[in-house]
């Protein structure tokens, strides 16, 4: 069912100074800072031959990152996010098999502009995994 | 500098349980469990079109991952695997910058029998890197 690793998403506490880190220190390219407030994120990508990197720093009031970095301050990984074909049959799939889809269980348009689900942590070995129709 | 992700590597309490999530819930292509005595983990590999993730399991005393599952008894992201070029290069380059190379700072074989370094996860935004050459 799960398809390429669109991305591994980092909640980074200092934005400008993780883009800094993965372009200068690890000499990765990277992308201008891009706001995404539907998303409450601002979002850094860094293009690697076969994925991305998605830095992610809160934007605005209620942004979905925060509470994570709360309870993580200098940042970490945050989520997994695999591409599937069809996000409605991975979804019953996966309620079928017992695991829990976050929010009201339908698909949210993503920060990429396509159809994404999250998947409870506690269901995939303490893993947030994002799943996305592409 | 830094190329491929080769892998995430996720620490899992209970390998037989997490690689039954990758295969029958997330419905991925799980290879079976392989002891790597000499790292202290046996890994199931969860091969995906355009890359890895690796489910480690402690294997034996002085894992390097119990600290991390003490830590984290669910399981969780443990690191990200980046593929260089020149190890040797790469390593002079990141101490130059000021980040930190765990260990002796001299490579080690690898558990894919190639050189590898691991860098402090407080210079990497709170995420552990491992470098792979390749």
């Amino acid at each position: 069912m799960i398809g390429r690793l669109n991305h591994v998403a980092i909640a980074v506490p200092d934005l400008e100074a993780a883009a800094k880190t993965y372009r200068e220190t690890l000499g990765a390219k990277v992308s201008p800072p891009q706001a995404e407030p539907a998303h409450g994120v601002t979002v850094v990508f860094v293009e690697l031959p076969n994925t991305k990197i998605e830095l992610l720093h809160p934007l605005g009031a209620n942004s979905p990152i925060a509470p994570f970095l709360e309870r993580n301050p200098s940042g970490g990984m945050h989520h997994l996010c695999f591409e599937v074909d069809d996000i409605l049959a991975a979804r019953d799939r996966l309620k079928a098999e017992g695991a829990r889809v976050l929010g009201d269980g339908n698909p949210k348009i993503g920060a990429h502009g396509k159809p994404v689900l999250f998947l409870h942590p506690k269901d995939f070995i303490g893993t947030l995994i994002e799943l996305e129709q592409v």
